[in-house]
């Protein structure tokens, strides 16, 4: 129940949230000419020149003539944001590898690190450790600022302060990261569950673009799913991320669980199940499995040898549809190896066996654009959620 | 990519706003005395009082001095809504039966009718003849008349237009209802999904108040569900309901369906199963299931006599909890009449299989406060959203 503030909107507020605006289509969409993002933003011109000046003095943009001038009189000038103008640190957290970046205004990765994890350990406190050995090095290299920190954790997070309730094939339980990353970084950290920011990342510079109703499915040694709805980030109760789908039982018959089900779709279609579906062993690296996938893509051959993975794929995509009526699914992670023609396989079948996607004449499946990058991207824009909004 | 407008708002605008806001507040929370209502909406006491005087002018509200005085000073007028200064045309369409109301402002019932379908037929057209040949009559005797009509239908519904994609259990598909419904009643005609509409009033006046996270499980024939994501309706692609969990696949190896797949949710718990794990007969009528229930649940008996519903019903509940990440879930229809301690074992299996549910310290699961009445409340609802913004 909320009610329009008597008083009139102020001038001031006004202006910082079309700044705001101005700057986060330009981080989106990319660069725009003066002339697009007043119709874009239904500003007149004058008052994008206002803006852009401002930007500009800040630093945060540039201006160009445009190589290519269209139409006749003078051209509009091309806005640009700049990349080091504002920059944060992505960290993607995964069970057998961390990759972190600084990610310039506008989405460019301006320098990355990485290690393994799981030969190793997985310890929270020494892959805490490491985040902050990585990070000062790889900042200074740079020369840059970042002013504010992303996280991918495959987990169930509390988005307020990024304390990890469970992680489960990490192993981590009740792990105050947002806190301690904080405290050492001096930044605002943001933390979210991966699927959730890989969704995030495709539907803003990935294969989801232009759809507002999506879900991204995950798919390491865990499979989970983020949800997109009417544009935005779905969340649940306490604001957690919705789309656990990894542990949704479609074979209570089938193999135990870390978690205590049977036949969770994890154990179905996850990396380990993948392998044994090719034949290798099933704690084999994750390059092996994604050799073997592009093999068999690139002998054009029918899903025929992974036909059980098919159906299990099929089978939990159809729920998925049923329950949560997307336009597109997208298939993260390892899911990007899959033939063609499985995917395409699944997609029918999926559409078969939705109600509502019959009504809809269709959801779409499709493999991620963004590929491993994909959590480490949306860990940016989490992060730059905030900093955009303050202009 | 929204931007504020530059001009500020006017007020015009903030009038219509706050007297729909306040009209809103009367309608679902009941009668307040104006202080309540100054605090509650954030606006001054004399705002209030030319608002209420407004809604008084028209009728819509009266004003009484309070019966119980709290404190010293001249007491608070309470403001009450009057029902019949705005009603709306409720139709509730079920498999086996169908019912109407006249509803009016504040959610009470002014006058009901209905029929039984099964046993005649279920023809959309004569469904379609036989809701204007009731409604007129019911009409008439009530001397009201009616602003808008809400219609409840188990299937898929485009929520512009009425349109019936599909209603699987009664055999529908493709039928323009809502053209038809509102060209015959001459009124504007808003349609929903059943389990989404139960959602919706079990959201505003059952079980679920209070509760910006919930999920609505109806159990007739069909087995359907209505997620309510932070507060609102939510609706996926092409602005379809979503939650179609009777179509969630949880054994494979189960029972054919007649949407093609096997062993979907609707064909383990839904009337027919439950009839069978009963030990009625599979087609028995709802009143002969709800007996055996409440005999059940008379003698206190342990839900053994249906452990195995009581499995699927756990594990798909579990499936639902995973994807969807509610406070709460509410079993509505049948499963209102499931013994107490059948369901206390579900839930508590549910937050053992829920990553999320363990994260939030437990996911309710409660029985409907509405019962068979939660679709025909929520399809008033649907009615009264649009009359009430319009103040």
């Amino acid at each position: 129940m909320t009610t329009t503030p008597t008083a009139g909107t102020r001038p001031d507020d006004v202006r910082r949230h079309n700044r705001a605006a101005l700057l986060r289509r330009l981080h989106v969409h990319g660069p725009s000419t003066r002339a697009s993002l007043a119709t874009d933003l239904g500003l007149n011109r004058s008052t994008i020149k206002a803006l852009v000046d401002g930007l500009a003095e800040d630093g945060l943009v540039e201006e160009r003539v445009p190589a290519q001038r269209s139409g006749a009189g003078r051209p509009s000038l091309l806005v640009l944001p700049q990349p080091q103008a504002a920059v944060v640190l992505a960290i993607d957290i995964r069970v057998e590898r961390a990759g972190m970046a600084l990610v310039g205004i506008g989405g460019e990765i301006l320098g990355r690190g990485g290690w393994n994890i799981r030969s190793t350990t997985n310890d929270p406190r020494e892959v805490f450790t490491k985040i902050v050995d990585t990070a000062g090095p790889l900042i200074d290299e740079l020369g840059v600022h970042p002013v504010a920190a992303g996280v991918s954790v495959p987990g169930v997070v509390r988005h307020q302060d990024g304390f990890v309730h469970e992680a489960p094939n990490l192993h981590w339980t009740d792990i105050p990261l947002g806190a301690w990353l904080s405290r050492a970084l001096q930044l605002p950290v943001h933390m979210g569950n991966d699927a959730e920011l890989g969704a995030l990342a495709e539907h803003l510079r990935g294969v989801a673009r232009g759809y507002d109703d999506l879900v991204y499915i995950s798919a390491e040694v865990g499979v989970g799913g983020g949800v997109i709805s009417n544009g935005v980030s779905m969340r649940g109760a306490g604001g957690h991320h919705v789309g656990e789908v990894g542990h949704m039982v479609v074979r209570p018959q089938g193999r135990q669980c870390y978690c205590g089900s049977h036949g969770c779709w994890e154990t179905e279609v996850g990396e380990r199940a993948l392998a044994r579906a090719l034949g290798l062993d099933e704690d084999s690296p994750v390059g092996a499995i994604v050799h073997e996938l592009r093999l068999l893509s690139a002998n054009g051959e029918a899903p025929g040898e992974l036909a059980e993975f098919t159906d299990w794929l099929a089978l939990g995509l159809g729920n998925v549809v049923n329950l949560l009526c997307p336009q597109l699914v997208v298939l993260g992670d390892l899911f990007t190896a899959l033939p063609p023609a499985l995917v395409e396989h699944v997609e029918r079948t999926v559409r078969e066996r939705s109600l509502v996607s019959r009504a809809l004449a269709g959801t779409r499946v499709a493999t991620s654009a963004l590929g491993t990058d994909a959590k480490l991207l949306g860990a940016a824009e989490l992060a730059f959620e905030t900093v955009l909004a303050d202009g």
